[in-house]
């Protein structure tokens, strides 16, 4: 939907980096006044709920530069371009916990700052996992460690803020209220 | 936790914004190698799950810049430097939806995009609301419009991508699970 349109009237490229884009735009405000808007440019990424046949759902913890800590989450990886988000959810899922999943549902898309960017997650629940005999490997700058945890046990990390991101709170929310157990 | 710490080498500022700021990390990585991060610094937010006697959900409609497209959210808002998060939370309320809350509950604070942004927001349930007679108004250039959504509306217009973030997804299925009509 268009309502409140901000036109653009100009765009000023500031950052070409190697993930993210940024620019600033100059954009006619409903009301006819002009404002200024920052935006990040993303290319988009999957995250997915692997759910085991024991009903826990597998995490990965890594260190996350921009928090300075490291934290619990859902395995997720960014959109190479011209990629299917299902093929990256299934290529990300190997490489991150060496799972394949027989099952594959797309739960929703979602942007995750949309007051200044353009990032969407499409999310995906895999169940029906099965260990994939060697799977290809994360890349070489990621360190991830693995876990495999129960919703009791997930909702005591959110309590706890070692799961601390929005994407794998609502993942936990969406694994309660959908997985028998 | 500090597992997997990546400790910065030296930092490049890259962009200085009236919202955003940008800048460009080397760091050490655990296996001693070098990378570079890129990372989006942001004040931080609230947002607030205003829910009405009748047990609707306050809602505002506007336009985000970055999608190019009008979509439906809870209320939210930007730290403002030194203001207590529950502060900023009544006064977005406020602003944004003409209500007040005798009830504000912190629910959860959560990464919105931790892969390449610092932004947190801190999550709110405003109960028992109250019409403020003469409500502070919201900023200038924000064009909001209000509506009052049930949760079995706010599931549907999940459905149909009207409601497309992650905040209010949560809030959603939070609302659900911890209301009683």
């Amino acid at each position: 939907m268009k309502k409140f349109e901000e036109k653009t009237i100009s765009t000023e490229e500031i950052y070409k980096g190697r993930i993210i884009n940024v620019q600033k735009d100059e954009v006619t405000l409903p009301n006819g006044k002009t404002a200024s808007r920052e935006l990040v440019k993303h290319p988009g990424a999957v995250a997915i709920i692997p759910v085991t046949k024991e009903g826990k759902i597998v995490m990965v913890e890594q260190y996350r530069k921009p928090l300075e800590q490291s934290i619990i989450e859902i395995p997720a990886g960014k959109l190479e371009p011209g990629e299917a988000p299902e093929k990256t959810a299934m290529r990300e899922l190997e490489e991150e916990t060496g799972y394949g999943a027989n099952n594959f549902e797309k739960i929703y898309s979602f942007a995750t700052s949309p007051g200044f960017a353009d990032e969407i997650i499409h999310l995906y629940a895999a169940t029906d996992l099965y260990q994939i005999e060697q799977p290809a490997s994360p890349d070489e700058d990621e360190f991830v460690e693995l876990l495999e945890v129960s919703i009791e046990e997930a909702e005591r990390l959110v309590e706890e803020q070692q799961i601390y991101d929005a994407k794998t709170i609502l993942a936990i929310m969406w694994a309660k209220n959908n997985l028998s157990k």
